[in-house]
């Protein structure tokens, strides 16, 4: 065991060189010029896009070198960052600031003090314990060393037929490019529509889209096993049925890389997600957390939520970052904006379910509409619906989602500052939103949405 | 002279029959279903989308019927709304609360009483006072007329080099089309840039942009003459050659249709459009008005300027219709959002210029970044390019400009909608806005922007 200790200083340790701890780095790097900054990541790789997965197994990426943003070598030559891969943080002892390092390549292990500690560490794909579940042919797609791996399995074993399990946005992206390899799909989806993320009126359009881009879908339907030949998958089983597959992927969520931290008396919140104020500080002095492995408070609800996106785990690095380096930055939360590409479809949402608010017992009303992404008589002009929800009393928006072809989903942006800033649907119907027949009616399909669901106010 | 006279009721009079007009025809229509509504339309044609012309010129829309959202016939047999086409009004005594009418098809002259009178008259393209400006193959674009007019002479008289005067959205977008029916093309445009809505750095981008489409671009040059044989333009002249031209596209701008106005105590505002309060209320009792024929408020400055755009026609027409029908709905104004596609190239802006700024006295800085419209490793990644203006002590955003190519004009909206409500740069950096590597960069480009401007705050 070695026992690195400085004499003096402020040293800053960081649990995980990806998008979060990785953006903090770089903004205290930005900041305090001097300082010592070590950041400690289990795989090879940092920085790099893990949104970017599907499209590197689908080959319109074509090496994996491009999902990488900065390369461990580049921060430490060029932003003076000692970058450690291959190095698993086990344990943190808060009392005396350390941190229990596993060095994975040597297979030895260190205690390492920090002044200020940043736990970054990400989420990772939930995993059934099932019998089989380590079979060759079964992935799930959390890390980039793991989409090497099925994009390296679909190159060497040519799979004919791949089971998805859950229909979520990392289900739809792998849906997507197991397709573009001329994949045979089959999605296995536990509740009645995929997208859980989206009311069940507009879930089932997804449905819909998906079954027409020739992908078999069972919903209502839970994996109750894997089937495996000599340790290699050659297919699950339902409570409904036996599929035979000779690759499976595992969509079916994620959780927060936490579980490491039980004993360290940093306070865990929704899904063990680790407890964080608007300066990403938790509950202990000198330990800042940032990314997946934080809850994500939501503006609308006004509570926390666990959300894994690219998007907060930017923002809450750079928020962790300017906080360590001694300025006020706050991180506001979210408004839960996400967005998704299957094939030629589109789907969009942002802000909050009908379960969620009839949870909250607010009153609300909802409106759907069918409209398109251009002037009617432009070339094409895509289908795009959009679906509002807002508060009764005030016409607040509380809502949106969206489904259509191109040019549809990027129009979640205008609601998702307008959830942020509280706006109203006559807010939405005054905006001032960009026209010409090439990118949109003259009524934006957004405020074509808004003025009919004002209607119920 | 024929004088119609309702002995009671409640008669709406609407001068002019396109989307001002006819939305507030409509909206009084659906909440007063028994009103009598007249409407004198000095053209052919209802509700239609001018903004379109460029686009049935090109071809790429194959009828101008396609451009008409609404007919005549419809709107008098399905809504019983009474257009009469082909008359025009020349006269409004406000006094007596009537209105001359000029029936072009019958060659006679009526007066028409009203109880309520709209003014929603448009914009006319301004033509230069210069010998041989009638001469066959010159042409303004406003109209619906005036395009099926100049298709029809590309149709027949085979055309081969086109000089548009003007580089403004119409210019620019007659550019296209008239490069896609295989014209050369040539602009001669007065100032140092084209798009004179943008500031000189961005519109240098576009006039770069331009001449790599193959249009030769004359600027800080003006139109001084058009030479014509047999009334038949073959060429114009500019302060500095002569270019030949067997078509000529006039792009100079427009203005308010109002000149008939003169002497009805009508008030008249900023290039004398017509002046109104929220609720599209002239300072004569009874007389809306609405569309290109009146000041619209800049939310951004607080001041009336004149802007004419289908978005704010529509609306601005609705709010009308729904003011005449006794309702409270008012129209907050605009901040100046517009949008404009000239073949691969995509261009926006939103707010104010620097000029206007500093005429204003206002204090501000400014800031241009390059980005992409998708994650950098995503095929067909375009380029964009972001400039956002900022309020100096506040960092309230003042204004944003966008040019790329597909999928970079539409993030106007965002800023359109953060222009409204105030929003700082910071609260742009906060938006909780939609990424996955198909759709944009984990930072979207507008944040990407503000960003960078923060910095200089």
């Amino acid at each position: 065991m070695t026992h690195n200790k400085k004499d003096k200083g402020n040293k800053l340790v960081i649990i995980g060189g990806d998008a979060a701890g990785m953006s903090a780095a770089s903004k205290v790097r930005r900041e305090q010029p001097d300082r010592e900054i070590i950041v400690f990541e289990q795989s090879r790789y940092t920085s790099y896009s893990a949104c970017g997965i599907p499209y590197f197994i689908s080959e319109i990426v074509k090496t994996a070198e491009e999902l990488i943003v900065r390369s461990p070598e580049e921060f430490r030559n060029k932003y003076n960052i000692n970058v450690k891969t291959l190095h698993r943080v086990t344990n943190v002892d808060t009392k005396n600031k350390k941190v229990k390092v596993f060095d994975i390549g040597n297979d030895t292990e260190f205690w390492e003090e920090y002044d200020q500690l940043l736990i970054a560490t990400g989420g990772k794909a939930f995993c059934p314990d099932m019998e089989g579940k380590d079979a060759e042919g079964i992935f799930g797609i959390s890390t980039l060393k793991s989409g090497i791996k099925v994009e390296n399995f679909i190159e060497t074993e040519k799979p004919k037929a791949a089971v998805i399990i859950g229909g979520g946005y990392i289900g739809l992206e792998m849906a997507e490019a197991l397709l573009m390899r001329g994949l045979k799909v089959t999605i296995i989806n536990r509740s009645e529509q995929v997208m859980a993320t989206l009311d069940p009126d507009m879930g089932i359009k997804i449905s819909d889209a998906i079954k027409n881009l020739g992908v078999t879908l069972y919903c209502n339907e839970s994996l109750t096993g894997f089937k495996t030949v000599n340790n290699r998958v050659v297919g699950v089983t339902s409570d409904k049925r036996t599929i035979t597959a000779d690759m499976v992927i595992l969509g079916m969520g994620s959780s927060p890389n936490t579980d490491f931290l039980k004993g360290s008396g940093i306070q865990l919140g929704v899904a063990n997600a680790i407890k964080v104020n608007a300066q990403m500080q938790t509950n202990i002095p000198d330990v800042w957390a940032a990314g997946d492995c934080t809850e994500t408070f939501n503006i609308v609800s006004q509570k926390p939520m666990y959300i894994a996106l690219g998007t907060v785990a930017n923002k809450t690095g750079l928020v962790a970052g300017s906080s360590i380096a001694g300025e006020e930055t706050l991180f506001p939360g979210a408004v839960g904006t996400a967005v998704c590409k299957i094939c030629r479809y589109e789907v969009a949402r942002t802000g909050l379910l009908e379960k969620e608010l009839d949870a909250m017992n607010i009153e609300y009303v909802t409106g759907i509409i069918d409209s398109k992404t251009r002037a009617h008589y432009y070339p094409n002009a895509k289908d795009i619906t959009v679906k509002l929800i807002a508060e009764k009393k005030s016409g607040r928006l509380l809502g949106g989602q969206i489904i259509g072809e191109e040019g549809a989903a990027k129009r979640i942006d205008v609601l998702a500052t307008a959830l942020t800033h509280r706006l109203t649907l006559q807010n939405i119907i005054d905006l001032d939103l960009s026209y010409a027949p090439p990118f949109s009616p003259v009524w934006d399909p957004v405020q074509t949405a808004a003025r009919h669901l004002i209607k119920k106010i």
